[in-house]
């Protein structure tokens, strides 16, 4: 399997490697061969080249059997006239990733490190299909002396797609979707309201379908998080949602994310950023990264097994108290990641 | 004192009428005469004029002395052409009310019923100021057969009279303001950020001024809410973000707000909506309500010790536990009225 690694910036290169560690003993144990090639992305990639995603980063994403990025962004470049960002939004375009997923399950262990009532979080198991090629981030901008604009745009079938892959998850899980927008302001929330309605109707009546505006959803997600199963919606409301429902497990730092496109490969991050503030200082939690390698085994490598295998021992290592700073631990990134490889094997 | 009242939809009639009742014990004990004329707006408007905002309204609310608004909405008017909401958009570009106050205080004795755990909601205290006439909420719309698009646009002098009213708020308090943005995606928040950045420099250097993005923003609101005093933000990032931290205090229906204009009337109305499935039924919380009432007494008439009484009337209520079911009291609306008016007097 050829696999790009676009380590990016701040905790980025640290994680990366972990994700690199654990792959490689996953692969000795099941007799798999994973190739690692790194190329540059975001502020390295400007650093090096003036460039946040350089020619050859994209030849390389496009032609790989699924790529791995660890972060890209941070202070550093401010005021730099090319953004870190910029080579993310575009490796996400060009790759085609539509559908960003990133699944939220609080552990039992970590219940108590969450900042909402244990009784609240316990048993929450949720995933959010996040559009991410299309809306307000991609949509045309200007900017006069004396005033700025973002257009949002969304085509029915922008809309068709991700919903599809929404409701196909939630027939392998508990069966309801909950499609968030803002319906009572936008004209773009009101087609998505529309054609998602269709696409449930036409194919997916078995599945629940819900409806909630954005603003009432970032309440009930707190309130009541254990509610919601399969949770569809635009790339903004997705970006803002599933961070807030981020620390809802105790910390940023456990979460993954695969980003899917309609063939070709796969892109699997960490939701969380580069965290400048801690790079460079072993201190990073590698589990995010790791757990979006397990993402990229099973849907890119269709490798559940092996998969799975990552999922329990981290978990395990979770419940054994083998953990990062952040979850209150005393390991560096190199010895948590040590700790997985361990629980592998 | 002439006051436009505009019941609105759902529950929004009860609330209105408690706020009545308060107002006329105040007018009573310190000797103003509050004038209450009604209008229509909202779904109300609809089933009786086909339009959300009726001329005579909006003539009426532009020349009151201030307006104090129920709720608009409900599913009843799903499908309808004109929608309910609107009426609510319409009177707030019409009035120019372009500052929406959001004041978020944990009353001690209901941080226990908070779903974040009593150690990080207690003595929180912060407000947010969020730019309410501009931005996607207004900016123009398109359908074709296969897309819809919303317009997001904002003015240097849009950006620049909403921070310098969070500014000269943070002066009376803390002297901190965190504005809220997507500089790393987002055109129209680049200005933002510029803008807020040069008034902060040249009118109010003494506030400290950080800035944060949307999606961090949503995290941090629930693991550190203390950390905040002013938030300024745009239309659509307010709207979300000041309805998150409404769970913060146990219940939305706790909750005022404030839209302001550069002169003339303001419009005073609680954050909650028009619930429509406890509507007419006496089960709703008049204190949001209420305490917009207070807010429309210091704001508009400049009656800060009739404020503070009923500010101070409605926390030794809720300290006697004289609430609505809401908050797992026993007392209906009226009920719960009649305990603020008792300790006003
Ligand atoms: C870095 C930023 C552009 C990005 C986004 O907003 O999509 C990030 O917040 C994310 O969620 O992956
Ligand atoms: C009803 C709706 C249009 C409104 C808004 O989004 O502004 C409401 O959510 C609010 O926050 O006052």
């Amino acid at each position: 399997f050829n696999i790009v690694v676009l380590p990016g910036d701040g905790v980025g290169p640290e994680v990366a490697l972990a994700a690199q560690r654990v792959l490689n003993s996953i692969g000795d144990i099941y007799g798999h061969r994973f190739e690692f090639t790194e190329h540059l992305i975001g502020g390295a990639a400007i650093d090096a080249t003036g460039e946040a995603l350089p020619e050859d980063t994209k030849a390389a994403c496009l032609a790989a059997d699924a790529v791995l990025l660890g972060a890209v962004g941070g202070p550093k470049w401010d005021g730099s006239p090319v953004r870190p960002e910029q080579g993310l939004l575009a490796i996400r375009k060009a790759m085609g990733l539509y559908a960003n997923l990133r699944p939220l399950q609080v552990s039992p262990v970590l219940a108590h490190r969450s900042p909402l009532k244990k009784e609240i979080v316990e048993g929450v198991d949720l995933i959010v299909f996040r559009e991410l090629t299309s809306g307000v981030y991609f949509g045309e901008k200007t900017r006069t002396a004396t005033s700025a604009s973002d257009l949002c745009v969304y085509t029915v079938e922008e809309i068709e797609r991700i919903a599809r892959a929404a409701f196909q998850a939630a027939q392998q899980r508990r069966g309801k979707v909950t499609s968030v927008d803002k319906a009572n302001v936008m004209e773009t929330s009101r087609l998505w309201r529309e054609v998602v309605t269709r696409i449930h109707a036409e194919e997916y009546p078995q599945i629940t379908l819900e409806h909630a505006l954005v603003d009432s959803m970032a309440m009930h997600l707190i309130r009541k998080p254990r509610d919601y199963d399969v949770i569809l919606t635009e790339n903004m409301f997705g970006d803002i949602l599933s961070d807030e429902i981020s620390v809802l497990g105790g910390s940023i730092g456990l979460l993954p994310s695969a980003s899917l496109g309609a063939d070709g490969p796969g892109l699997f991050e960490p939701i969380h950023g580069s965290a400048p503030d801690i790079a460079g200082q072993d201190l990073a939690n590698p589990v995010g990264m790791v757990l979006s390698a397990a993402m990229m085994l099973r849907h890119s490598f269709d490798l559940e097994d092996e998969a799975n295998s990552i999922e329990a021992a981290v978990a395990a290592v979770l419940a054994s108290g083998a953990v990062t700073a952040d979850l209150g631990g005393a390991l560096g990134t190199v010895e948590a990641t040590r700790a997985i490889v361990d629980a592998i094997r």
